[in-house]
């Protein structure tokens, strides 16, 4: 760990803007990374539960990705294309059609844009909002897309919302299934405004939606809501788009999070784990109907990050090739147990969330303030990174690499339980 | 050149949205690039003329820069890091204060945005509104800068604006300096607009400038014009935003764009050639007490791809290594002998604008349609990529690495008189 | 009854404009009025239960104010004073002081806008916004406020909404308390959207509300759900706006529809009535502390209608003198009897709503399209103007004078059971 | 005169807002009114060069008009109509149509809207943007058009709109032909604005101007201006909204505002002294092809005050019968010579501009601060009421009865010559 006056007197503190956040939570300079495991400057080892806010599902410089990623750099293959025709881009695209679309029967036509999430959901509102011209959308309380103007209008969060400075419009926000509002039937909420001529919202052109609110605090939406939301979009003639960001590739344990409920989204976001690699990469996935785009209407500089679509096409192969849907099972029910079994016995007020490799522990009903930033605190000092999201940052997320390794899972697993356990103690007695 | 056969049954014509553009105007599959040059899957090779419009201004695969870059993978350094203290970042920061800041005399915190310019832009927009407590922003016709709802709200072009389906609002526009509506000063109407009660536009918190518009046809503010706006917005105590996206990283003859005119922006948007290698990276300088940012206001995964602080490090070693101010003049002189004594000559209605490494040839006062297109088109078959740009892409933008070589410069230009001299020629005959 | 082919080559035909409404519905052609009774150029009367849409709740040309009003026109008397200090203003608000706030222990100041109800609801948004520095209102789904854009915003209407051409924006629809929405606790929904820091949705600065809405298919909230209201708005800092345009002065039963419920409001919208003559007058009484306005800042050329002062002060004597509250009452139980015994006997689908001289009677439920519309009709050709309002126009709504003899409301109640029978029983057969 | 201490013991001290305003500068409290002249309760007289911003052209309480409203009302004629066909609404459009439409070769179908100019700007505003599908609106700088949401977005007046609390958008503000911006075309600036694609200014529904800017500081527009106005929006499929609610009804000359350009707008906006006698009341002409409105898309309780369809009609005879434009002419002159000659020979920098009976003095190049509020203080303690106008009050705008007698017009003329003459001169010395 950097000493805190070393932290204190570094071009950091002095030289970049007070927006810094994580580095607060985790003060020390990191250096290495491999798998689940980051390294910081003193060669003290920790635990990535963060895995980039989900853009690491395969790990830290996975070997398999690094390898074509190295040879591609190595042979001056194209870096930056624009968006020509390369072949970086041929490959990933006959690689993500012939593994992940044919196969699932899904039929959907590939949008580049810049390489962030939020720009790939701005993308998919203009689209939504030109091929229906309507200009409402609604979006799900608890929902996390992104920090440009469009992002941030289907974003819920009031702190990042008022740091916009101007007003955030032409959005309706419905509550979540299982989420803050409890007790009320938010689809049948929506289709009342839907079917009411004087609920003063007009009709949207999309509904936006994650299948698992990550940064909302790990709320997972039931298959069969997910079909009831797909199904009232038909009936109105409402675009369906899937926000898979954060819980896509491979996260919730199918490669699309929508996976589960055998729905068909109209667009589909991706970004985060796509390249594979940490790289900043963002694409739409669209029914083939709604391509009324015109050239360049929307475009992007980095839309043509090759080394992006290099890492995504091996990230792919090494999803298919390791089986990782498969080995995620098990890692899974070792999380699920722990947390449901040891963590849940430890105060009636803790409530576990999740699915495949996200889960939550929600600690909203204690008293204490800040208990999350305390348990996340001592999991730091032990050797585990950890961050605590949602309202009021109540709840602790877990995000491990799918890959994570068994060993490192049960000693994250122990850090974390004493974390809690001692906590939990304190704040009881 | 690829078949337009093997194009029509390609992966990109049945999967990849209408909305692509570039591979459009030059329809060949590319593989490899190094330093001015690129090569398709035929193995011919094309000058480019496009850089990544504006992304590559060290060249194609940089070999100082990919020496560090491939160094940098190799050994595991992290590569995602979102926000936390890395060493990468460190150097980065380290290196830009000493070498391109503190000599210049220039005081500025660093924000790391998401990695694309509309991204910053959107980051810029907000701090300023949030430091002011205004919400108007003041911007130029002519002017991009991204296609995000807020960069989108500050781009002029209106087939961009088109797309966004919704109204986009809280901007004024102003003509430019020299640009489309002439005889007109700007910012003598600009100033009339805040003194006057009556104006029906409330005073701004920013204005966003490009120093040269790019897309907009390559207009070019003279440095009074420039020293005219930093006092407008001294004296009303309004902020200056630079958008050095595309002309900043020394494509006008220094590092910023706005040292010749000697000013100092209160914001600076960097994105494009900032990594030296095309890898997404976007950053904001902003005076130190516009940093007013709460911890986490503003974010986003990708502002921590450490790939491009070790990318951008180097390219700022290069940049001064390589004496590339220096080097640039000749070649810059070069472009503006052809373009002024040639192929103005060609035609007295062809206009010329330019600086540094950016060059526009104006053919706005031709009556026949689309002559740019045919000249770009000839060019590419004949080995050179260039593309046109501004109001009805009547200027073809001449957008060179800084380092292409001399004799690749005077071949592609040559390229480029000979298709302009041929259209010319059959355009008056 | 004007003949159809007459009114086809009426000057309203060929010169009017098609937004003309009630007329299609009553077509014929009015020439005088006394109380509750209209007349056509055919001398046929009518008995009125649409009352000027709520503005003439004294009855047509009310003897005991048209005795002052025209005393005062004959006398010269100021008629159109801006907003000098004028006689008539001053009487009135010593009158309305005396006799409708002090005695209430009410502490309100004046402000008198443009003479429509919309012009007053805009100056209270206005005033709620700036006092309180947010933008946001909340209005209730079923509400109805005016037709200027911001009047507009807080209704719900959707061809209303859709009318305007433009977004409307800063306004969160909740559904009202025993609306279309049923079985939803709105304002416990409304107070976990207040406390929700991710309900997307910014605290506002006020709520508007009816305490009956009459347009939106008279729907009365309860006693109970005004007193959580006014509440909720305490607790969160909100202010809260009345609007009591159509049942205010007098027509549940109170001058204000409000003091059933014992709450004050913040402020408070009162209009159509209020002149006691039809002529146009609006103004808001605000609670003291929020009389922040500057001099001039909201204005309108007729919020100096002396006339309209006059006729407000006079019916407030009137109201008095005459005893409207305890009069009122047989009346409001002769047609609640009729309408809850007799008519809902009628199909088990009607419903029956109302409060004082506000009734509704809601088809609904009924298969049949336009029913209303047919029994309105019917109405008309027995000599009852009555009209149909609310969602699809499925609720007849009662709005006689207050004023009303007795042997005409029995009259009125036998065309109107009358015309529902035949119908009725058409549908069932 | 008031007694300042009763004035501020008064109800209006303790009741009024703080919004109101003309009494400010008038305090004293007023009584009758006849003609040109105003009486307070002292039994003081004023000539009056407010008449009621304009609402009162054929002076207070003119005998015409009042005997037929008292006739009116004695008969009980239905005095509050909604849209119902009446007698006096369609006597109304009969006598507007035969002496003012038809002679003049104009064809326009009539709107009532509410009794507000605001109210018909915004039905003019939704009726543009409905025809075209367009939402922007441009409008001048200077230009007032109203209060609430929609005429408060295109009036230029930066206190007013700060008082909205919310951003107006959806409008672009061009400089008025010889306004605060000199030397400057702006209609060819705002042609510019319409023919650039990258002006950032999407194609307007409609263009909404004043042919003399009165709240604005009295700016006459030319006619060659005008005609070039409606030229470049015939070009452009742009609709011409022509705002005469302050100068039609004969205050220029003739009773539309327009005839002197000889040019149609699309849709004219009448209110103020449409009444003739100080009713509220507006109304909107448009173009027979305009009129897409379906029912009751736009409506409002007051547009049906028949006793303003009886002062109307009576005050179209009276300006017939009476030869009003004849009348004129003389005072016209009267006034313009003593402001060219008299006043302006006072001091080199005062501006005289005006047309008709509409005049201003223009103070704007005087050091001293509230020069004007000194002079018309010291006309009315001589008895004359008059205003300031424009950007900081610089401008005192003459506005009265059209009817004033000579010797009233040329007692007010010398009042006024005593005031400035006397402040100007302590100002110089």
């Amino acid at each position: 760990m950097l000493e805190i006056e070393a932290i204190k007197t570094s071009v950091f503190e002095s030289l970049e803007s007070n927006v810094r956040s994580y580095c607060r939570s985790f003060p020390t300079q990191f250096s290495y990374a491999k798998g689940a495991l980051l390294q910081d400057e003193h060669k003290r080892e920790y635990i990535d539960f963060l895995m980039g806010a989900g853009a690491l599902n395969y790990g830290h410089n996975n070997d398999y990705i690094k390898e074509q990623v190295i040879k591609y750099i190595s042979n001056d293959g194209i870096i930056q294309g624009l968006d020509m025709y390369t072949n970086a881009k041929e490959a990933f695209i006959q690689q993500m059609n012939d593994t992940m679309l044919k196969p699932k029967e899904l039929k959907y036509k590939f949008m580049f844009c810049g390489p962030t999430g939020t720009n790939a959901v701005e993308a998919a509102l203009k689209l939504a909002r030109n091929y229906t011209k309507r200009t409402r959308v609604f979006a799900f309380m608890g929902g996390y897309h992104g920090m440009t103007l469009g992002g941030l209008s289907v974003t819920s969060n009031a702190s990042h919302r008022n740091a916009s400075g101007v007003e955030l419009n032409n959005v309706t926000f419905i509550p979540y299934e299982d989420g803050y509002i409890n007790n009320f039937d938010a689809l049948d909420y929506m289709e009342s405004l839907l079917k009411d001529t004087h609920s003063g919202i007009s009709k949207p052109a999309a509904v936006i939606v994650e299948t698992v609110q990550a940064e909302g605090g790990v709320y997972v939406a039931s298959e069969a809501w997910l079909v009831r939301l797909r199904e009232i979009c038909n009936k109105h003639g409402i675009l369906l788009i899937c926000d898979d960001i954060q819980v896509g590739c491979g996260r919730t344990g199918t490669f699309f999070s929508f996976e589960r409920a055998t729905i068909q989204p109209d667009i589909v976001v991706l970004s985060k784990s796509l390249s594979g690699y940490g790289f900043p990469m963002s694409m739409l996935l669209l029914k083939p109907e709604l391509d009324i785009w015109k050239p360049a209407e929307h475009n992007g500089t980095f839309r043509g990050f090759q080394l992006a679509f290099v890492g995504a096409k091996a990230a792919l192969e090494y999803y298919q090739n390791f089986n990782l849907e498969q080995t995620m099972v098990a890692k899974s029910k070792v999380i699920e147990h722990v947390l449901k079994n040891e963590i849940a016995a430890m105060h009636p007020d803790i409530r576990i969330r999740g699915i495949g490799m996200i889960w939550g522990i929600d600690f909203a009903k204690f008293q204490e303030s800040d208990i999350t930033g305390k348990i996340t605190q001592r999991c730091f000092e032990k050797g585990l990174l950890i961050e605590s999201t949602g309202r009021k940052g109540a709840v602790i997320k877990l995000l491990p690499a799918l890959v994570i390794e068994d060993a490192l899972l049960d000693k994250a697993l122990d850090i974390l339980k004493e974390a809690i356990s001692w906590h939990v103690q304190q704040t009881v007695s």
